[in-house]
């Protein structure tokens, strides 16, 4: 009586492309903002050339120890899926891989979010939900937009509230390698999925 | 040397609770906008009576046909992931299901978000990248702060960046059933997860 519905997707499956996690090195300390931040532009730049995504990349990492917990690349294009920015993706990993859903639950030490570029309206607003207690940012919003790339209702007032309810921000890190992998996927006209 | 070391999560599971799928109607066609939202409420109080998350329950719809195309409810405390608002899941199982990672790709007609409550500022943001055309709301912001919820940053300027992308906003559609799922919430004193 009703062949013409469709089945509806009950479960979806988030996973790193193949080349990711053998392009971090998980057992060494990362000590300053740079150190992580090379992190998280290296995935950025990978994403471009293996053509798995747009040319963003985020890491967690543990404050205390300098240890990294999970890495995140954007996956938009690859698992179809509009929520899948690199941000997103590995603060779903940490989380996973810590078994809470706050990174600054009881018992855990404080946790960072790397990103290579700074965060659209979503993951501004991932980022205070996560609990992560710093944001170390890249590139910038116009370093993004100038590729064509939508960033979203993101104001003054939306880093002022993260600022508000403790979260420190660290910006421009690194922010000319930052911007050269944004350039690469500009170079290899990638596509722009939110234009 | 390394046994210190954790494994590190490389991909994460995103499922529905089991009674989600049964609870509505996928063959029906809903017409309303209190119709759809109807089924936004139900998944709401459904996840509270059922103790699998929070007071939210969202929807994506074909405008044209009034079918449903996915749900979602919230999943932060069941999954352990911060980002799993019912908006976000509902968004990703439509994605998943049209294969698409814009829900406004050539060959596909319009659809629409449909929350039982304003989306908080992640998705806001979410809202945009899918490419949903209309963003239909029960409870207000007010609402769900006044149960300690945080909506984040969301501002006047939030919405009307979405108006202006071509996002049809309708606000307060059946405000008062939708409001009666948080005071359930309210009244089992479940976990406020982002206070």
């Amino acid at each position: 009586m009703h062949s013409d519905v469709p089945p509806h997707a009950s479960a979806v499956t988030i996973a790193l492309p193949a080349w990711a996690e053998s392009a971090v090195d998980w057992e060494r300390r990362y000590d300053s903002d740079e150190d992580k931040m090379r992190v998280a532009i290296a995935l950025s730049r990978i994403n471009v050339e293996q053509e798995t995504g747009g040319p963003f990349g985020a890491a967690i990492f543990a404050s205390e120890t300098g240890r990294l917990v999970s890495i995140g690349v954007n996956s938009v294009v690859r698992l179809n899926s509009s929520t899948l920015h690199a941000e997103v993706v590995a603060l779903m990993l940490a989380e996973q891989q810590l078994a809470s859903f706050s990174l600054a639950a009881p018992g855990l030490s404080p946790h960072e979010l790397v990103t290579s570029c700074e965060p659209c309206a979503m993951c501004l607003g991932a980022t205070l939900w996560s609990g992560v207690k710093r944001l170390v940012c890249g590139a910038t919003r116009s370093d993004a937009t100038r590729l064509g790339f939508d960033e979203g209702p993101v104001f003054k007032a939306s880093y002022e509230y993260l600022a508000h309810a403790g979260i420190e921000i660290a910006r421009e890190v690194c922010r000319a390698e930052a911007r050269a992998a944004l350039e690469l996927y500009r170079s290899r006209a990638g596509p722009i999925y939110n234009p």
